[in-house]
């Protein structure tokens, strides 16, 4: 049965990267691997400019019509000064909290061809391959009361609430260990739970739900530490799974590790399997309509949808493969070039991933 | 006049380092550089074993009463099982809190005789020195409410609120754009204004105090993106200021970019210069008692402290000259040992420096 696509481009680069993507899902639908049929919707400041909503309702409804979603980026200088609830990434909150699309997986790897793109020591990276879950559509990003108040002083005050239930915790720790299994079988929970009572509960929660998965080894750090031991030795990691502010804040930090975030996809993942895929950079306004951008991060997020929301395992190892070999070939964007490589733009980077299929 | 510090020990590595920054002050207190009285206080979980409570009311009383505080570390494995409100670092958050020690001075500095050990490139690092400002007293360290809940389902709910009035964080951005002005001038402000109103209004404040700053060049970034410019580009920043929470994770980044957080002191201080000095790596249980610990991250708080609480910043110059001068001898404590140097305990590092003073 046809599985059904919903493209939301976005803004900035979004446009160019998310045609490359589809490109390759047209390759595949053209020699029968994979039966999808694509719509487009509005999303972000794209969405914003053309009907004053950065999450149309239509936009939702198709997506949540659909078996996944694939998005480009969202954001820009241009929408920024712009009320909180209208900007650009009010859009992708949303698309997260309407669909329910609560585990977010960011892996951070390594890629061989491109090891010297790293600011870290080879010795450090080399081989770096971390998994790391975030939770996302709890937490501070979601948690009410929140807002900017005026004291009878006239002085104002802004807040917002960290909050989880012990129910939202035990699923994001489930999807933690249950990629885990199919991994290292090694989950490093990061909490604040010295300071935090949420995070205490989080810990709490997070050992308990092991119980069920007695290989998994499961270890505890205070994000502070996390953080510090991302940068001193990130190959002890295997799977992390957090919080969404600690998982935002430590999935960039551990992205940048490997010196090419052009090259990162991510997963967000619903109860039902349902999910969003997207590179994991972001709108890039400085470089957008230029044709520089690099396509493979969303590529690779392409890969993921086949994996994970149209059961279509040996169509993303098809992709992945042939993002290898165009490195192989030492085909390289702007990014991720160096010394004695080729650089091409985006829709060459693109075409050469389909012939490479 | 005699300038009173209450010298708190702490746990772990704590009673070691100490004992040689204060080697530094008697010695310095015995050549007429300073004078100042010394008392001793308890506190983290050596103060709970003692009298049942992380930070007794006689430690707090008699920081108030000094100008200083020189503080080693708190916590261990042994206290992690208490309730939060028993726990060592309680101590830490009460002397906070108890002393208004709203500004966390964190200076990442690269040695150039540590160089090699940092896991970055050196052209990444080399040179590296940023100032992380870091507000202390507020934010959701100390928002109410908090607690863990139980709901009429009988599941479990933890919340924790990120609160900050406009005047909080006025004035630690005065701190950040003063010391910035002694600096490169530069200050970057780290935020999630996309996600949380009241870093919005962070934002908004920044923005507007700077107005008082015409020669400070002030920019802006969300946390996730510090982040990850931290690992990529350390060099570009001078001073940057953030909430608590923030300032937690990204300093701990931004020291361990260095590869020798054994070097690194910090600063907390109050609206009237009073100051809590402490180096930034913890308490160390694994290695506690042995005589390894690095002395100079403690010895160096001790250089911060006479700077900025007893107005004696010659006498700051010779602590951190003698300092450079043991590195340029040669001697190294295990953490920051390489080839061809000389490795030496805690006690022969403090006497080192004592000598080179
Ligand atoms: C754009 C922003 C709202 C978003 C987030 O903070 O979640 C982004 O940083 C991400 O990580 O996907
Ligand atoms: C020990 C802990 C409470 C403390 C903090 O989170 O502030 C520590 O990590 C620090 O940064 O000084």
């Amino acid at each position: 049965m046809s599985k059904k696509i919903l493209v939301v481009a976005g803004d900035g680069i979004g446009p160019e990267i998310v045609a490359e993507a589809l490109k390759v899902l047209q390759a595949l639908q053209a020699d029968g691997s994979i039966d999808i049929s694509l719509e487009e919707g509005l999303i972000g400041g794209a969405a914003y400019d053309a009907v004053g909503d950065p999450l149309p309702e239509e936009t939702l409804a198709a997506a949540k019509a659909s078996d996944a979603v694939l998005l480009g980026a969202v954001g820009g200088p241009k929408w920024e000064p712009l009320h909180i609830s209208k900007r650009p990434e009010k859009g992708l909150l949303g698309m997260r909290a309407g669909l329910g699309l609560f585990a977010n997986l960011r892996p951070a790897i390594l890629y061989p061809q491109l090891a010297g793109a790293s600011t870290l020591k080879p010795e450090i990276v080399s081989g770096l391959d971390i998994m790391i879950v975030r939770e996302l559509t709890g937490g501070i990003y979601f948690g009410q009361p929140r807002g900017i108040e005026t004291l009878p002083s006239g002085e104002r005050r802004g807040f917002n609430t960290l909050v989880y239930t012990e129910s939202e915790v035990e699923r994001i720790c489930r999807v933690a260990y249950d990629i885990a299994m199919k991994r290292g079988k090694k989950v490093c929970s990061v909490d604040k739970a010295n300071v935090l009572e949420s995070t205490e509960m989080w810990r709490e929660v997070a050992i308990k739900t092991a119980a069920d998965y007695p290989e998994i080894e499961l270890s505890h750090l205070y994000v502070d530490n996390a953080s510090m031991q991302l940068v001193r030795a990130p190959k002890q990691f295997d799977v992390m799974v957090t919080t969404n502010m600690f998982g935002d804040i430590l999935s960039d930090c551990a992205a940048m590790l490997t010196g090419s975030i052009g090259m990162l996809p991510s997963a967000s993942l619903n109860a039902e399997g349902q999910g969003m895929y997207e590179p994991i950079h972001g709108s890039a306004p400085d470089i957008a309509g230029r044709g520089v951008a690099n396509p493979l991060a969303t590529i690779l997020s392409v890969a993921m949808m086949l994996r994970y929301s149209l059961d279509a395992a040996g169509a993303a190892d098809r992709i992945e493969a042939a993002v290898s070999k165009v490195l192989d070939q030492g085909l390289r964007t702007g990014d991720i070039m160096s010394e004695g490589m080729r650089q091409v733009g985006t829709v060459e980077m693109g075409d050469a991933v389909v012939a490479a299929l």
